[in-house]
């Protein structure tokens, strides 16, 4: 029981053996409510949340709370890889628009193509609504890019403005201590200073 | 109910709210079926797992396996605070006695008395049995310290060895990396070179 509750530990992004052990300890020597609260809701989660049915992210209703916001902007599209790329924009507070969430990347070789990613439902989106700017927030990975350029191809069919978010050195970070990928991005974005 | 599994993973040692955030994503995107059998692990092991009899070490039967082994040495008890300190020497191989599990260490402030520590089980067991040999196997922390002082006392009444595990240098490690303290209690407790 200890060892298949540590296991079942370990599926957790991060989580090795030892890790898993502290878990398993903690819960079984200090918090057993607890314990019994985070397989309820880990059951609830599983079987009841689904994915919107709009922008594709994780939801617990057919629309998600932003697609079903009606103050939000819904000119404006940004499109990233997962539902946690939402939480981390959202959190940053700078944008009002809507979203729509890829399933990843491509990834020819892995079998991920177009219509795995749902860029068909993206290119219907695109195709019915009054969406004048789609944002590229995909990752600053190769297979990001190559997603971003894709899509970038595809809804030039369509009158919509295409930008892609800004790469370059962090706020906060110092030049020293950036990957030369990062500097050289920096550089070649560079914009007017005014 | 994402935010209820969020703030669920939180109880856990160590995970805070990003963390707790990629663990509900990666199960919730990637791994529904883990999600579920981690749910069932951890009810299955706050309802079943309990303490062992004699030693207080956690376990699903009355007796734990180290208690029930008869191949081990039944002359030698090693006191520990936790049972994950029960894993760490037996992962160590180094040690084939049983062992004694503490709930903590004696911190009189927060009304951990000798009793709350299973003191008094301590002390039954150290009558009846043929213990020959207690190891003092609490951290060296000054709770610990003072945890193992107070069951020294407490043990000298019988015929008993009473041994301190030993503390110095780690194998492996480098004097000029080692706190003060542990200089200081490796050069108190040199041994004899031979």
């Amino acid at each position: 029981m200890i060892e298949s509750l540590n296991k079942a530990f370990c599926i957790l992004p991060g989580v090795g053996s030892k890790t898993a052990n502290r878990f398993v300890y903690h819960l079984l020597e200090r918090d057993r409510d607890g314990g019994m609260k985070l397989a309820k809701a880990l059951i609830d989660a599983m079987e009841n949340v689904k994915h919107c049915q709009s922008c594709r992210a994780l939801s617990e209703k057919e629309l998600c709370n932003i697609c079903s916001n009606t103050v939000r902007d819904s000119s404006q599209l940004c499109i990233v890889e997962t539902p946690t790329d939402i939480h981390a924009i959202e959190q940053s507070g700078a944008y009002k628009g809507k979203y729509f969430v890829l399933s990843g990347y491509l990834s020819p070789i892995d079998g991920i193509g177009a219509s795995e990613l749902g860029l068909n439902e993206l290119e219907e989106k695109l195709k019915d609504s009054t969406i004048n700017e789609i944002i590229l927030a995909t990752n600053a990975t190769v297979e990001g890019e190559v997603t971003a350029h894709y899509i970038s191809n595809m809804a030039r069919q369509f009158n919509i403005q295409i930008t892609r978010i800004a790469h370059g050195i962090p706020i906060g970070g110092e030049l020293e201590y950036a990957d030369i990928n990062t500097i050289a991005h920096a550089l070649s974005g560079r914009k007017k200073y005014d």
